[in-house]
Order: structure tokens, then sequence, then C-alpha cells
């Protein structure tokens, strides 16, 4: 071995990347005039459309281009199913076959699914271009349009494959959340509520109050949902966009409610899931001595009036469910860490830690009483 | 559309990303006490090797990992076929399946095919994961592995998915290019020869000087030549790491090389391509006056020397090398820009471009002289 000689090591300093800033703009019916807006904003840059059936049916993409024509890729079938790498292949092949380049801008209009698949590609298309997030459903428009984190599913497990690209613009028209089916109208609101429940006590009244004309999709109310949910959101991604602790908050009824996701087959829904994960959540405060049957009856009486489901669905295998939380992403030494509260809008800290350890023992007292 | 209320638009302020250094290690059998030296860095975190074929015949797999138990995945067949994403996926879904998770390093041992899918690999990996490139070969250890370029092909192009993911480290043991048969390792020198004719006068004396020594592979000249390499290719990249402008001089002579190298169906290794391609951005300066026979000769003496085609194959159409040519990815309106020096270790800069217009009619009667 030689000797470490003057000319044997150097360093590469890569230097600093600059802060970055994400527009949103909120609003209703805006949909038939963005693409002007879209074409101001990325004058020089090609255009590039990914969209779902879903979409297409419903109008928007119609809605969007009008007759304009910009190459696009609609994603079939919709939904979780085509949220894998074959589908991200199609899409950089399709922009290569129509001669896209380095200067293409990404313009994403969909729900999560599409976020997620389009984000990706943009973030891997000649090692990444620009993407524009228009988020469509309740679950996006409240929670992953915003934020940066994108990805695709492997045959193994979800987002196995992904990289953090922030989007460069969001536009929310709480108008598209019109066409949503009820259920995954309902189910995306829990991530609301999630919000809500960690971050934002007023919000989590506003919530409350306002349920009502909230299920009855009033527009102006929806467009303030918007923006308590983004302002929530971006403020937590501005502390640790790369998810380094504090982002970690926001996954808040998340470990439990992915393995209940999974253990049903993903017959629930993400947010109905993540719905069941915030009473176990608020079970675990209580056990932990965090919190009490008040403050959780507060937030089930919420979700029971999203009507998501808040305890544990028929047949669901306890041991199952252990299981799959011994193998969550974030486990060390095959068990996960979990965020809870201890009053509504204060997650616990615990030595500057924003998830803590919560003994099995305690989980599985939980999940009985699930 | 709803007016520009006060809660209509917000901002997310990514902030900035701190400048991160990588450690470059040269030397001479240093393999053999690598792992120690990796155990040490990321202490706390799990390894996956990433490694091809050639690498494993060749004993250096051994050589690294001794009777270690560490996770690996052996790359085959080695070589540009398995530069795709099929390889990328079953390299993900076996770090899930050995229940790898974010606190993986990956560890690339190989040429620069095996530093180009282990590095995107990495970067798509649960969102990104840290890599270090041990680099084997000639091209690699002069190129590659230093400077965060990562990606693989689609069935369309080159390199159509990517990411920039700067490597943590970088160790290179010159005792391994023994193994690499000849003709890989003269023409991974191009790349050498390159670096000294854009960036360093010294650096082209003392090639000129050693190139027997070189040649016959002795470790402590080939270890000043990694080292002149690295530095060069260190500098430039901390300049513009994701190749915005002065990155591009890097691609001196592969415009036409990567051409040349595309029409012969990579029958044409990547540095015998650019050793045309080199001998091509010549003979354009000199059509530009920007340059002189006698300048050019020296060039050219150096590549024969490496026994390095220094003209266009037999057989080779002009017509279809124009045609590749206006489908460089760095094409704009269908026709790129050339990298071009006005003496040696200097990059002809006009108006700040690295990189420069040169007009079809010049290169066709290029492509006819060469």
């Amino acid at each position: 071995m030689s000797d470490h000689s003057p000319t044997s090591e150097l360093d590469v300093t890569v230097p600093s990347v600059p802060a970055k800033t994400c527009k949103i703009r909120i609003g209703t019916n805006i949909l038939t005039s963005l693409w002007a807006e879209i074409e101001a904003q990325f004058e020089h840059l090609a255009k590039f459309v990914v969209t779902d059936e879903n979409l297409v049916s419903a109008g928007h993409l119609h809605d969007l281009l009008s007759s304009r024509d910009v190459p696009t890729f609609v994603i079939s079938p919709p939904g979780e199913t085509s949220k894998n790498i074959d589908t991200v292949t199609a899409i950089v092949e399709q922009m290569e076959k129509v001669y896209l380049g380095r200067d293409t801008v990404v313009v994403a209009l969909g729900g999560g699914t599409v976020g997620d698949i389009a984000g990706f590609a943009a973030a891997i298309f000649k090692r990444g271009v620009p993407v524009v997030q228009i988020p469509t459903t309740t679950v996006a428009q409240a929670d992953s349009a915003v934020g940066g984190k994108t990805g695709v599913d492997s045959s193994v497990s979800k987002n196995a494959f992904g990289a953090f690209w922030q989007p460069t613009a969001v536009y929310v028209d709480v108008a598209t959340l019109k066409t949503l089916d009820d259920r995954q109208f309902r189910a995306g609101l829990v991530e609301s509520v999630k919000h809500a429940v960690i971050a934002d006590a007023g919000y989590f009244e506003f919530l409350d109050e306002n349920l009502d004309a909230v299920l009855s999709r009033d527009c102006a109310v929806l467009e303030k949902l918007a923006y308590y949910n983004c302002q929530i959101k971006a403020r937590v991604v501005e502390a640790d966009p790369t998810e380094k602790n504090r982002r970690r908050m926001l996954n808040y009824g998340h470990t439990i409610g992915h393995a209940v996701e999974s253990a049903s087959g993903f017959e629930l829904l993400h947010g109905e899931a993540v719905a069941i994960g915030m009473i176990a959540a608020g079970l675990i405060e209580i056990q932990l001595g965090l919190g009490d049957r008040a403050r959780l009856s507060g937030i089930r009486n919420i979700l029971e009036r999203l009507h998501v489901p808040v305890s544990l669905p028929k047949g669901l295998d306890k041991e199952r469910l252990i299981e799959i939380i011994k193998h969550d992403k974030k486990a060390i030494n095959r068990w996960p860490k979990f965020v809870l509260i201890d009053k509504i809008a204060n997650v616990y800290c615990q030595e500057g830690q924003w998830a803590v350890e919560v003994g099995q023992e305690v989980v599985e007292k939980v999940l009985d009483e699930l």
C-alpha cells in the first residue's frame, strides 16, 4: 500500500446549491387559464404533460390544454397499479420519441399517483428537468403535490425507487375536486385533519366548524383548506426538505396506517388507513400519558363525520400487522419510531427527535383495543 | 378565475444545500486494505457492493471483500448491454430483498458502466443513498468515477435516465489496471489526453514524455496520471457541477466522437471514437483559424502511440454522421455547439460560452478530410 504522499489524496468540493422557490397558487376554475401562465413562466422550455385516464374523462385535460397540441402521456390504467418503473420508462421513451431534451418542463395533472410518477420521471429524464404539479384530488392538493417527494413502487415495496425533486410551481384548482368520487374525496381529507392535529389548532377548529361545507364541496371553503394545508406543509418542508428529522412529523398516523393499508391488500385507501393509524397514535399517546380520551374523541368525531374507518377492519390479523411494522422502511433494528402529539398542534419532541421510541408491547396492546 | 387574494398564493422556499466534499484517494494495491477504511468511514451504514463478472474473474472483488460476507450484485453480462433500467430494477429489488434501507452505502467496483449503473441505483434507491466509487479501468479512473454523472440507457438513446449524484468517496487503485485488456486500457487513456489538451500543458508534456511507462503500466506513473486527471476533473466539476456551461469543456472531441461511436454500431470503444472526435475538433479549429497543423500533429502523435484510430473507419457514411449529430442530446434547433481550443490547455470561450457555434458546412468539410 502506498503511503499518503501529496499526490495520493485530493478533495472535490461540490459547491452548495442555492435555495429555490416553489410558487403555489390556489383558486377556483383556474385550470382553463393556466396554460398561458405556464407558457409565460417557462417561455424557453418545451412542455410535456403527464396525466391519467380519469383526468381525460373528467374533461380536466381538455380544460388545461384547450385545443393546443402538446405532447401528452396518459397513464393507463389510473392508480397504484401503474405506479411502477415500467410506466416511468414508457414516459421517458415517449419524451425521447417526440425529440424532447433537457430544455423541457414536465406538467403533472392528476392525483397523487400521477404526481409521484411524473415527478420521478422529471427527476431522472436526462439527469433532471423541472416539473409543475397540478394536483386534482384532496390527497394530492393537501399533501403530495407540495414537498418534492417522488417515486414509484418495485415488486417488493412501495416507493422503492424515488427522488427528492421539488416542483417549480404548484397550481391548486379546487374546482377539479367536484368530479372526484365521494370515497376518494373523503379519504383524502384525512391528510387535512392530520395537518390540523400536528400543526394548527385554529385549523382544527376551522375544520370542525366547516366540515359540512367541505363535504358539500363549497369552493370558497376548499380554497381555505388548501391554503391551510399548503402553508403547514411548506413550513415543514422548508425546515427539513429531505426528511432528516422534523419532516417526519408528517408521518403522524402513518406507521400503523401504512401497515393497515398493506395488510388490507390495499383495499383500504391511503387516507382511510391513515385515519385508523391516527386513532392508533391517539391510543398510544394515552398509554404513554401524552393524551387523554377527550382529545382523542374530538379527533375521532371529525374522522367519523368524514365516514372513514376509525377501527381495524374485521379479519385483519394482529400478528401480521406487527410483522409489517417491523419491515417499515424507517425501521432500525426491525422496529420503527412513532410520531406522537402531546396536545393538538404540538408534536411530542424527545431529545430533539420528532419520532420517538414506542415499545412493541404498547403497540400490541393498542392494536387489541383498536 | 378567483382574484389573487392574500390566501391564494404562497411560496415554499426550499433551503440551500450545503457544499459537500468528495474525498479521492489514489494508490497502488490499496484494494485489499480498503474495506476497513470504508467500514470506518461509514460505520453506521449497511454496505452493498455492485460489480460485474469481469471484476469477479480478475479477482478484484475478492481482493476488496476478502472472506467478508457482504451482499453483492454482479452485473451480467458486463458492459453496455447491461446499462439499462432493468439492471437498475434488479439491483434495487436485490437491495430490498436483503432488507437494506436508507441507512446503506452502495460501493461500486468496476469500470464506467458499473459506476454509471451503481451510482444511478444509489441515487434513486429510497430517494437516494450515498455511493463510493472504486473505478478499475483507465476511462473510469480518468473520467467517469469523479463528478457525479450517473445514468443508464433507454431503448432510444444513451443516458436517457440519469441523475447528478456525487460520490462520497472515490478510491483509485491503479494496480487494478494490470488486468485490463489492452484495447480497453489504451482507449481509456484518450480521456487523459483530452484532459491535458483542454486544461494542462504541463500534463500534456508529462504524457508525451512518459507514454511508454504508461503503456507498460508502471504503477508510479499511473498514479501520477490519476492525480492529474482527478485534479482537472475536480476543478471543472467544482466550478459547474451540473453542466450549465463550463463543465461542457469536458465534451471536447465528444460531439463528433459520440456520432462516430453510434454510427459504428458501438464497434468502436468510447475512447477510440473520442480520439477521432479530437482530431475532428482540431480540424475544425484550423478551419476557424483557432489552430494550426503543428498543434494538431502533436495531439495526433500521442493518439497514434496509443494505437487508437485517428481517422474515420472505412464505410462510415458522412450523411449518417450528420444526421446523428443533429440528434445530439445537447442540440438546440437540431444542431449542437462544439467545444474547441485556441491553444493547448485553453478552451476557446466565446461570449462566456464554453461550447460555440460551428456551421454544418464546416463540419461537413472536416468529415471529408477526416
